[in-house]
Order: C-alpha cells, then structure tokens, then sequence
C-alpha cells in the first residue's frame, strides 16, 4: 500500500495526514476533542461508538480498528464495540444510543437519509437537541475522516498491537502529545 | 422544511448550525479558512469549485447555491461553476483541475473510490503533492457541511438574493464578522 502523495513512512493512517499540514491538523484535532471528550451528556464511549458505526460503514479499516479498540477501552461493556454495531438493534445499550446510532448510520450514507422518524424515535427515548446535534456531526465528521484517509490511500500498521497503543493515546485526549 | 432541532428562525443552512454551538463552530471555520481562503497554488476560485462539485453531488441546495455563486465571484471565466460541475470534462478549465475535480468527486462517493489511475492524471497535469492533498481535504470537509446541513434539515431562504449577499461575505472571509 503506496500513499497517492509523500508522507511519513513511519506513520500510518490519519496519524500521517496530520504531521503533512500542521496548519489544517489543528483545527481538526480541535473539533475533535471539543466533540468527542468535551462535556456531554453522551459518554465518551458512546461518543466513539458513533465514530466507530460510521467508520465500518465506510469501509475504513485504520479508522474503524481505532475507534472501536478506542470505544472498547471506554465502555467495558457486556459487548465490544465491533458486535454492537454490527447488530445495533440486539445490542446490550440504551434505547436512545439505539436510536442515536441510527441516525449516524443514515448521516453516514447522506444527510438526507436521516428521517423525522429517526428523530422522533430519538426524542421518544429523551434525546435532548444537544444530543441529536452532536450525533449528526460526530458522524459527518467521521465522514471527513474516512475520506481523507482512504482518498490519499494511507499506509496501515501490519503489527494490530498498534490499535491498542493509539487507542490506550486517544482514550486521553486527540490532542497533539508532547514528543 | 422544519429543522429537526432548535435553530434560530432567522437563519438559515450551515448559518444557524455555527451558531448552535459555537466551540465547534470555531474549528470549523479556521479549517474551512486555512484551506479555502489560506496560502494556495490553487486560486480561491478553484478550491470553491471542489466545494461546489462535492455540494452538487451530494444535492445540497444551500451548499450548492452557495458556493457555486461564490465561485462565480471569484473565477469570472467564460463559464458558470454550476456549468463547470456539470461537465468537468467538456469545461473550460486546465486539464490539472479537471483532475482534480474527478478527485474530488470520487471523493464524495467515498475515499477507496479515488483510484491509482486518477492521481496519475492529476501528476501528470502537474499538480503536486500538496494539491493533491488540499483538494481530498476540501471535498471531505465538504461531506461534513453537506451532512451537517441536510442531517439536521436546516432551513432554507425564500429570497435566492440571501446567497449573493452570503458570497459576498465569505469570498472575502469564513471566519465569523463582526457583529
């Protein structure tokens, strides 16, 4: 697997892209951590669950192998995170973070899927505004990140142990880490 | 077209998304920034037609009004944008940003779709690694506004004069104006 442009050698998937533009990486780690570790109703876990629906709808497997190693640390639930949204109906969680989840597998395939029923189930179960708002663009933003580490055809880490030491890194914080 | 939250009334489109919550509004516009109005080889122009073709293909109406008429703002050429994201191929621009505009277009599907072949074309018209890269980043922050802004059913204006007033504004800056 040959990147499309030059990055390092030593980085794999979105960890390469944002040592190639600090400039756009910034804002990027920013949204990140406001949206996913910032204060919120959502746990953090179930934050990552929604990054980990939308990234195994796309299809991308550095993003999908992150997060769910990520929402598994987080959780420690009856499930993993790879069963819960390979079945989110029959899954052990909440019938909001059903619903929730839903919606970020209808934004995943185009914002117009998401449909007033969604939402009405979602508020049924007392998903506040907040909650819906931030489900939409976890899952939108999920959707940049897909693209972008798929579109430039990353390199991914042959050593899987990899997933557990950036996933025990981001379970912290998105932020840049003193080297 | 009722938004499926509670958005201020008088705005409209991504508009009433940046002022729902304003800690990710920021990073939002400081990435559309960098990337769109920051240091470039592509002229501003150029990087509003990526936004325009993702917008277009993803059907966004206020996306797409809008940043095909800020493209026409900034390129005055012999076509409009929307005529320019119809056909790529027949269109009065370089063979660089017809390869690029496939790029990004392949990127709105999905990322896996940009394939070896397409980068080729674009390296071969010259465009470089950085290009190459600004124009997958900008078609995938595209495929979040555009989920953003039809996820949450955002409101839409009645007057089509609301976009060249809003193209004013952002062909000059995405960062929020004085009040």
């Amino acid at each position: 697997m040959t990147p499309y442009i030059d990055l390092p050698e030593n980085l794999f998937g979105i960890t390469s892209l944002l040592e190639y533009r600090l400039d756009t990486a910034e804002p990027i780690r920013v949204l990140t951590q406001s949206l996913l570790r910032g204060p919120s109703s959502l746990s953090e876990g179930e934050r990552e669950l929604i990054a980990a629906i939308v990234s195994t709808k796309n299809c991308t497997a550095f993003c999908t192998a992150a997060h769910t190693t990520v929402a598994d640390h987080l959780l420690h639930g009856p499930q993993s995170a790879a069963e819960i949204v390979a079945n989110v109906e029959e899954a052990k969680i909440s019938e909001k973070m059903k619903a929730l989840l839903q919606i970020a597998a209808s934004v995943q395939e185009n914002g117009k899927q998401v449909s007033k029923g969604q939402i009405d189930r979602a508020k049924k179960a007392e998903a506040s505004d907040r909650e819906i708002h931030d489900t939409v663009l976890i899952a939108a933003l999920f959707c940049l990140y897909n693209r972008y580490v798929d579109g430039l055809n990353t390199r991914l880490p042959e050593d899987t142990d990899y997933y557990q030491t950036l996933a025990a890194r981001i379970s912290k914080s998105y932020m840049r880490q003193p080297q």
